[in-house]
């Protein structure tokens, strides 16, 4: 096992990495941005090294200070949580140049899934099912002409090289079709740098249904069931729960078994995460797969009652999964609302500021991520998810109650967060007989009459 | 269901009960004494009302207080919680004088078992494993030298009206009986104001084995498993487990069927736990049943993810309860740590004060349970737990680890806890083995080299 592991990460996950750590007697080693000096994971840790200013390219980004801060503190692995540098083939290199184990699949296996266009041909050689639609980037426009009158319209045009919902617009005919796809790739190169664009049928009232998946070195691959991540916003998730209100068993196991298909069409190994676009007809596409760690995981590991975290650690030293997939069981039913400091009345403007106050809720089924506290000035460089407040319930609508009770309970002053948005979420009717798709927000900011600026966005995103 | 409850209680155990009202949609209402109005219950619940000064007998334990309170906050059902009211059969009597549901078992039950000679025989008759000894309280010294010479020494006389391991003495032989005897009644004359005195043989090296009931109004009586609650300082719980570390299956189902017979014969209803002495050879013996919710209840929660608090309250309403015998699987290790405000490097003398800070501890598979927080004023009038420390562990190895994690994270300042103490025991090799029994905390005291005072005790208390 390893001795010391660097975190090249900050805020609730590199804590959660860190507690991981502590209890496997791993020692641990924090970076930090130099507007990072008092977070909580530096303190959290055994060791801290700062590695640049405030801006992410200049630290949480940088590749050589993160590997020079690694080798000083003569750590023998990193792990590198979501986002920054956690699906970079490069950095997954750099580490393997100097002897450093990167926590988390090869770099092949995250080119392969990070190039959009060459996972969908990947994954549909593998017999993964894939939205129909363009074999893999546009070279001909009157190809895709002839692809989308065969699948029908409306289509969407997407970056390859995109995500977040960048680089996505959508064809209802034939008319539209060029602009569409002019645009996208309009967009693609200016924010990705690479105008490369495909086309596939556009899914209509669509669930988003992602599968937790973990493999070891040993050719064993097991998932965790799937979590339901309808619940978004402009693409960004902010409510997500296991097992989906809308998966039976025979479905679940259908899903699970094509994300191993997936997961072994590039010998992937660690923790990563297959996700689909289900139709109202119960048919599922395959949209990505994220080769890291997610935001999400927690509400796997309270139905399962696996820590992900711990078994990525053990797979990434060469241990074998600790468990089967028969002894996979789904227990009871987990939700968690991601917490940003934002103001949901003003556009969800980011509302940076001190906190001024911090009470977690406590209790049973009751389980918080958070780098916040008292005292602790939110920065305006980073994201603004200041928590995740997670709950498990024996029914979905006891995790409901329980998260009422929990969102109620928890004090986060004097900033403006989306707590109160949560908690009119969970008071929904559609909400909680669990009957909706990602176009869920749109409708229920629209329907408030809230001063949300309106916005229609294609839910279908990365 | 319930509209409202009154929870009977402070401190942890009321804030408990509020929260499974708020979950379960019942208002709560708190009490106080006059040294409680700034405590976290009263803040916690949505109604509270003072009902007399910090000392308990004028409060917490006044029954005519408690009982207009609920009148006055029209609370159609009382929460007793632990201590307190909790096993005063006349306060359950009082309660359905004026239509109030108690939320536990009948007078009755409460009073067959709350009288130790009584509850034994009723458990002899009804095939539950008793401590060989006298039929009931003793008459005649002759009749028990007879006894004692029968099952052979070493034995012990114990207060009928007893508790807490207050009025026993031990007789190693014929010589010493007579003096034990007279010391047993003349102490339980005095604490108890009631002398009768039963003797029993002294299991020597016992364990502290519990069985977690849960019956409902319609005849249904379940078992949760057990806890191990060896771990103790005269008569003290110190750390609770579940499941026991020497239990196997066969002797879990034995002592569970057990248990429910207990029950059974009192026609219990509510939550309740059924407590064993286990000696080396694992033959279990009842000792005695409480008839409430018990301190380290949660271990329990933890390894079944059985809300026993809302089962509690929802069989007192005349629900049947959720779940059958059959669906009870216990899943895991859970380990409870009772933080309390002492000094144990001054023979565990009482630390109340200012907390000056309060950390929880967070993340996966940990859980607090506290009423304190920072600037809250440790009175010195009641009891000096601050916090109980609560982990679940896919293995008792992994649970060990992460009490470890969590005793470090948890800060409560300025004051002396058992924290420190804490930490010691899980680097124990004898109690991370498991092989340990109720003397345990007598040997680990002694052989620390501590100053804490050498103080022989008859680990075999109630």
């Amino acid at each position: 096992m390893f001795k010391k592991i660097l975190v090249a990460n900050r805020g609730e996950i590199a804590i959660r990495i860190i507690r991981a750590c502590k209890e496997m007697n791993i020692q641990s080693v924090a970076v930090y941005s130099e507007t990072d000096k008092d977070a909580l994971h530096v303190k959290t840790a055994d060791e801290a090294y700062c590695i640049g200013p405030a801006q992410a390219s200049e630290s949480y980004l940088h590749m050589e200070n993160i590997i020079s801060a690694a080798l000083l503190s003569n750590a023998d692995a990193i792990h590198p949580g979501y986002g920054f540098l956690s699906e970079q083939p490069k950095f997954v290199e750099l580490c393997e140049a100097v002897n450093l184990t990167f926590i988390g699949p090869s770099s092949e296996a995250i080119r392969k899934m990070g190039e959009k266009a060459e996972a969908r041909k990947t994954m549909k050689s593998a017999g993964v099912p894939t939205v129909p639609g363009t074999e893999g980037v546009i070279d001909e426009l009157e190809e895709v002409r002839t692809i989308a009158e065969k699948i029908g319209y409306p289509v969407i045009a997407k970056a390859s090289a995109g995500g977040g919902g960048k680089g996505m617009r959508k064809a209802d005919n034939k008319e539209s079709l060029e602009k569409a796809v002019r645009q996208a790739q309009n967009e693609a190169k200016s924010i990705f740098g690479d105008g490369g664009v495909y086309v596939e049928k556009f899914i209509e009232e669509p669930r988003h249904i992602e599968v937790q998946l973990l493999a070891d070195r040993h050719g064993n691959v097991v998932h965790l069931g799937e979590r339901d991540c309808s619940i978004q916003r402009r693409h960004q998730k902010l409510i997500e729960e296991a097992p989906s209100p809308a998966l039976n068993l025979e479905l679940r196991e259908k899903m699970g078994e094509a994300s191993i298909k997936a997961a072994k069409a590039v010998s992937y190994c660690g923790a990563g995460t297959v996700e689909f676009l289900l139709d109202k007809h119960n048919r599922f596409y395959f949209m990505e797969m994220n080769t890291r760690i997610q935001v999400e995981h927690p509400v796997t590991e309270m139905v399962t009652r696996v820590d992900i975290v711990k078994e990525q650690i053990s797979v990434a030293a060469g241990e074998p999964l600790s468990f089967t997939q028969e002894e996979v069981i789904l227990d009871g039913h987990s939700i968690e609302c991601r917490i940003n400091a934002e103001d949901p009345a003003k556009n969800f403007r980011p509302s940076p500021g001190e906190i001024t106050e911090f009470a977690p809720p406590q209790g049973f089924g009751m389980r918080i991520e958070t780098a916040v506290y008292k005292g602790y000035e939110i920065t305006p460089f980073y994201d603004s998810m200041v928590a995740k407040l997670i709950v498990w319930g024996k029914t979905r609508e006891e995790a409901i109650s329980r998260m009422k009770r929990g969102l109620t309970d928890l004090k986060i002053g004097n900033i403006q967060t989306t707590i109160p948005l949560h908690l009119q979420i969970l008071e929904n009717s559609q909400f909680q007989t669990g009957a909706f798709d990602t176009s869920f927000m749109e409708h229920f900011l629209d329907h408030q009459g809230s001063s949300v600026k309106k916005e229609k966005t294609d839910n279908q995103g990365f």
